[in-house]
């Protein structure tokens, strides 16, 4: 059975303790900064606890990082176990944050958006790894294979591309969702009556590509909706300026297409 | 038994056509100014049919119109029928498209996007309606009660918001899948491994608000990793622009947030 060190208390680090011991893991201890959280996770799940990086563990097999980007390098270096295999969870950190401080590292990326209001379910979680040997790739991969059924050998780049697609697809969407939602308050309308058509929206996609699903007036190059919309947007300067690049787009898009 | 008249063939008129007779209502008649798709519909759900103006049934309680806004003008002038309300489905026209031509119209709005490949649940579909006198409101509501169970009396000033809303939050939300989708492509990797991701933001916001479900480099304010996204996308000169204007509009929504 894996030993395993969870770095960090935040959302991916919480949803990972409590995950790992469904997948044949250990976890051994929670470390953090911040006691009281280390204290709380790790009551939690039934665990040891520190927030003295002289105090962690030095016989796990396996030793992941989920704290912020930021953090990742300082928190590595002070990080004394030498043994194990060292894993960052970051989508944009390059992997070699570890190297000179570590002999065993790579990265463990779960491709999803973590909250506090809800555990994650990692089985349906794509989960990309990188190691600074195969011999390590082989032995991420076991062990990730025990956590997610979808498992992705990668390089640092791929991630890279791979994050900036999370960007657009998952932060940039769930903006104009918010968008959505100044609009409609401000007609004294809920946000809910909007989410039957984002789900939709989505579910659509298990059928046919996001181009294929490509609807409104800027697809139709219908520039009198577009001129009505520009009109009701005038007081917004950004958000017109947004909506007629984006129509812009979509429209040049849907020539290249045809 | 209100007996309907369904103007038009495309997926809104297909999915109504299939989702009537289940509300208590019996489809008479399909027209289509393409014979061989106002039958092939009729087939589906065992009607009538026809591509003719003139032989459009004169008798029916409810005259549907889901034909697209551009057609809307000149097939609501040659329907002959003057009997009946006549509703369009339209987010954007007017509902005065029937003033002058028609005694008893109004607005019967799914806030859906629909599919060939699929037919649309409408219980769970918020229906929009607007009326030309109060008598007729009250009639339409008590019919799309038999619909959906989410029927909203709203003003074309706010339909037409709302519509605005539904294309940030579908169709611009897709574009930015779309460009997601461009971007994994590129790196050899398939969409689906982001849809759990894109699943998981729009499941959120069942809980918190789309500003509180906002991540990302963005909101962090993460210049260093929004500095390197821009650098990725250097070669697409309108994606740079459209990611510079949202990360810095999230930024300052932010800012005025906190």
């Amino acid at each position: 059975m894996n030993k395993v060190v969870i770095i960090g208390s935040g959302n991916v680090a919480r949803s990972l303790a409590h995950a790992l011991p469904y997948c044949g893991c250990a976890v051994e201890q929670i470390f953090s900064r911040n006691l009281l959280s280390a204290e709380s996770l790790a009551l939690e799940i039934g665990s040891d606890f520190t927030d003295d990086f002289e105090k962690i563990s030095t016989d796990a097999d396996f030793y992941i990082y989920a704290v912020s980007d930021d953090a990742l390098r300082v928190v590595a270096e002070q990080v004394k176990a030498k043994s194990g295999i060292h894993l960052h969870t970051s989508g944009s950190v390059e992997m070699n944050v570890f190297e000179g401080k570590k002999e065993n590292f790579g990265v463990l990326y779960p491709f999803q958006t973590f909250s506090k209001q809800k555990l994650a379910d990692f089985k349906n979680i794509p989960i990309f790894i990188e190691a600074n040997s195969q011999k390590n790739l082989d032995i991420i991969f076991d062990f990730a294979k025990n956590i997610s059924n979808n498992v992705l050998k990668i390089n640092s780049l791929q991630r890279k591309e791979i994050h900036l697609a999370g960007v657009f697809a998952c932060n940039f969407s769930n903006f104009f969702y918010s968008i959505a939602d100044d609009i409609l308050r401000k007609n004294g309308l809920p946000f809910e009556i909007i989410l039957p058509l984002i789900e939709e929206s989505v579910q659509k996609l298990h059928f046919i590509s996001p181009k294929e699903a490509q609807t409104g007036p800027a697809v139709r190059g219908d520039k009198k909706i577009i001129g009505e919309h520009l009109k009701m947007l005038a007081d917004n300067k950004d958000l017109c300026e947004i909506y007629r690049l984006i129509s812009g787009y979509i429209c040049q898009k849907q020539l290249v297409k045809s």
